[in-house]
């Protein structure tokens, strides 16, 4: 028998992905076989979805099949789901069959959290995937083929973004830019149709700084939108939402980006989670299983002041860099290193050539933002596919 | 008060459009006040509608805006959509206005047959406009994006089309040439998708050459159309169809080409109508209203055995033609001519570089027929706009 350790895994998003290709450049020959576990074929870059849900960009700008990612000499790759976790008995199921792991590292991602808000799970789009983006794409430009048939139907063109966090602002950002087309292709007044962005907490970006807010919104409202912030949805149905102020919103479009949790089957799996996102170790591992590491949307890390630090891109690749090597050194009888959030900044795009941004403590604002953020996106191609994928990948 | 007489002319479809042409080029300055109304301030290549439902075109490819094709300064071009015709008290009223005429052009178009079957009617999408075909393409793709989030739903990918007459056939030919690229844009596996042509009559293309027939029917087989030859649809509902046969397919697209009618205001003008197609006389005059010409898929116009001539592009525009220059005649006192209709021949597509067609007299398969039909449409294009138009619009 085999006592080459097995590391599983689960998830090829940002964390799972940096941890597979750190664990391919770390482990030499037969120090440990290495098995990825994803949905589909391809990671996607969670962080340009915004562009394709409003039909900006093309989704296959923002995925990566993960035969162009990794060395399938180095890792095997497993294309299914997972149906369960079973840490005591060290086992995985999948969809259509089962894997056993000496290590286990879990990186499935976030699930939309609708706080019981009713109908939202049923009624909303999610911006989470390609698929559920190739959906509000689908979903958008078919409202607006229905909308000639039926003229009357003015909630046609109403379009609902719940929540003002990151991902709202910017597919706000960029729906508004895509709108004028979307009228010309379709012979339709722009003056028809509306974007509503509403936002139950007492400002857009909740804890951003201020000055950068009030710049964002002055952009998208000079776009086109519509803020309703301070204000919580009460219900969503398929004709539209109602808001806590009592007010009534006809539409036929909700996307909700107003909220994420971790996903449930950590939960299920009897980890101590909360809201899907387990706490982990300051080594990235479960407390209850040394073997286990979580990394990404499903995995809470603390903040110097104690407050769970919110789940990012960043955060996640660099959670997959600290548990790949956590990982290597644990195989090696190594000491393990505490991980330590980098908070590099933050960019939020507000549509073509616009953005804003805090990098490296230092604010910026339009054309220059903008070009960081595309910065960031080069250096994140560039991380885990090198110069070739950020000439396939890259639009300059 | 002027003695101009005024002419009407309602309807920018293929009998309007070249009645228009036709009395710009003939009239001579003050001789009479031509004004054309349509609902659209576009032109639309009917016969070429069947590419952008599928997607396999732009709809753009398929208009013209009518101010490239008139020539303003000539002829008066009134953008509305017509209300009610009154004959005796010679106006016309428009959504929002009223015209009067000395002479009138009814060029009105059809309106989809449902012949009585339940649902159809609200159900099933048309291929009858700019705006039905955009809706027809937006609703298929929305179908693979919602697959992708429902894969239990097969029905999104079964697309039913009712009628295999030529816009049926020239339809489903694009269709099955688009299904490869939607399955590649949404990875759909493309086994799971399915086309199915019903036809209550005995054969498809009914009254077309028998060989041609099973030539077409042979194409589009291979290209992965299942047809349902001699089969009626009893009922159609938002789950599916339920054929006559007890038989019920589910499907979330059902396309009716079924049948074309005439339009519902010819009948409430109180013109003798079949199924809202005037029996014109020999001049393509109503039989009461010796001002008011009927040209297109409005008017019925008998062959020599008796029956009515089916309602084409090429029936129409030599209607237009002739109905402007018994107009010119009729203002100058001169005889008028009667009209007949010089059947030329016809050609369905069948996709992408395949087609069948007698041309005078002569059949034609494969490359050479879609070589014909290419001609056909350049052929018109030069006709009602030379040589800019067609640099303009045809593909080459």
């Amino acid at each position: 028998m085999s006592t080459v350790p097995r590391i599983v895994i689960l998830g090829a998003g940002y964390g799972g992905v940096l941890t597979a290709l750190r664990l391919q450049k770390e482990l030499g020959y037969n120090e440990a076989n290495v098995t990825l576990v994803n949905k589909h074929d391809y990671h996607y870059i969670t962080t340009h979805l915004h562009m394709p849900a409003a039909g900006t960009d093309d989704p296959e700008n923002a995925r990566i099949h993960i035969a162009k990612l990794i060395d399938e000499f180095k890792i095997d790759f497993v294309k299914s789901t997972v149906v369960q976790i079973k840490p005591n008995e060290k086992k995985v199921i999948l969809e259509d069959g089962t894997l056993s792991f000496d290590y286990l590292v879990i990186g499935l991602g976030g699930e939309a959290e609708t706080f019981g808000i009713p109908g939202l799970q049923q009624y909303a789009l999610n911006i989470r995937s390609i698929n559920s983006v190739r959906l509000i794409r689908e979903h958008i430009e078919y409202q607006f083929a229905k909308f000639k048939r039926e003229p009357h139907r003015k909630d046609y063109l109403t379009f609902i973004v719940g929540g003002a966090g990151f991902t709202g602002i910017e597919f706000v950002g960029e729906l508004a830019d895509r709108i004028p087309k979307l009228c010309k292709q379709f012979d339709v007044d722009p003056k028809l149709v509306g974007i509503v962005n509403i936002e139950a907490a007492p400002t857009a970006l909740p804890g951003f700084d201020p000055e950068l807010v009030e710049y964002a919104m002055r952009v998208l409202t000079d776009k086109g939108v519509t803020f309703k912030i301070g204000t919580a949805i009460k219900e969503c149905t398929p004709g539209g939402v109602q808001l806590a102020t009592g007010e009534t919103i006809k539409s036929t479009t909700i996307v909700w980006t107003g909220g994420i949790r971790g996903n449930r089957l950590v939960e299920q799996a009897g980890f101590e989670a909360m809201r899907g996102r387990v706490k982990v170790d300051p080594y990235l591992r479960t407390t209850q299983h040394e073997n286990v590491y979580v990394v990404g949307d499903c995995s809470l890390v603390m903040n110097e002041q104690g407050k769970p630090y919110p789940p990012t891109a960043q955060l996640a690749m660099q959670q997959g860099i600290a548990c790949a090597r956590n990982l290597v050194a644990t195989i090696r009888g190594e000491p393990l290193r505490e991980f330590k959030y980098d908070h590099k900044g933050v960019v939020a795009s507000l549509g073509k050539g616009e953005a804003i941004g805090i990098v490296y403590g230092k604010k910026m604002t339009g054309r220059k933002a903008a070009m960081m953020k595309k910065l960031i996106d080069l250096r994140y191609l560039f991380m885990i596919g090198g110069i070739p994928l950020v000439l396939r990948k890259g639009k300059f």
